[in-house]
């Protein structure tokens, strides 16, 4: 299994997430932004996925509910930039703290037959960044990369 | 004239702008908002401003070209959250940097009739807010709130 680093050095309003898969650029990037797909791999393995919105264009929307024993919670945001295999800027926001939206820019690096994903994130504080590491979500992403990488073809 | 307040700690990703308006937070949130009065205020004193796109809602999309004698800049986002009177967050990019999106949170608060707005903006980086810094922004920003000082009612 690839590893996922993850980064947020303390005082910054940052997160960086890069994680490498065993699959081109375009797989990994459809995986990323095909509504059919999604619901697959993100989210802790505890929970399931229902989309409500998926438009993966510049000015399209998103949002989903992730469902527990516990309860549900719903994100959502809007695509600002998608170029194909490549990029995407996108706001994101958890409902709960519908205060705290960050902004990520994803990028999908070719390495030649692999693909090594960069999700860079900026909250509007240091606060709303530490809030985010604190709510648990680092369980999410690690679960997340680990199923989507089962998905991928080998 | 009120007072325009600017705010770039240094080592932060983070610009802040403060300024009160002597008329209600609907009256400037209007202003702020539609796109037949937008263009009568916003950006630089020798620029004139022509809306390409204006759709003030969640996931609508705006983009509009400044243009001065020496040549046209054009500018471009999404809208992720429009509560009426109240607040916008969205996305910013000005085309001659595309990797440099910034996300805006603005807040306008009701001090009794007269309004302050306040304008939280936050960059990837802290290179890129500099690189915002210094391309001159702050005239822009002074220009553009005396201006729509001017249009205000009263």
């Amino acid at each position: 299994m690839n590893e996922t680093t993850i980064t947020a050095r303390p005082g910054t309003p940052f997160i960086d997430i890069v994680r490498e898969f065993d699959a081109p650029p375009h797989l990994v990037f459809r995986a990323w932004t095909d509504p059919e797909i999604v619901p697959r791999w993100l989210g802790p393995s505890t929970t399931t996925m229902t989309v409500v919105e998926w438009d993966a264009t510049p000015g399209g929307r998103y949002s989903y509910v992730h469902r527990d024993q516990d309860g549900e919670y719903g994100f959502r945001g809007v695509f600002h930039t998608v170029v194909a295999d490549e990029r995407i800027v996108q706001t994101f926001q958890y409902d709960g703290r519908p205060q705290d939206v960050s902004l990520e820019t994803l990028t999908f690096e070719d390495l030649g037959g692999r693909t090594r994903v960069r999700n860079h994130a900026v909250f509007g504080s240091v606060e709303s960044r530490d809030a985010m590491i604190e709510s648990g979500m680092e369980r999410g992403v690690r679960d997340s990369m680990a199923r989507l990488e089962q998905l991928l073809p080998r």
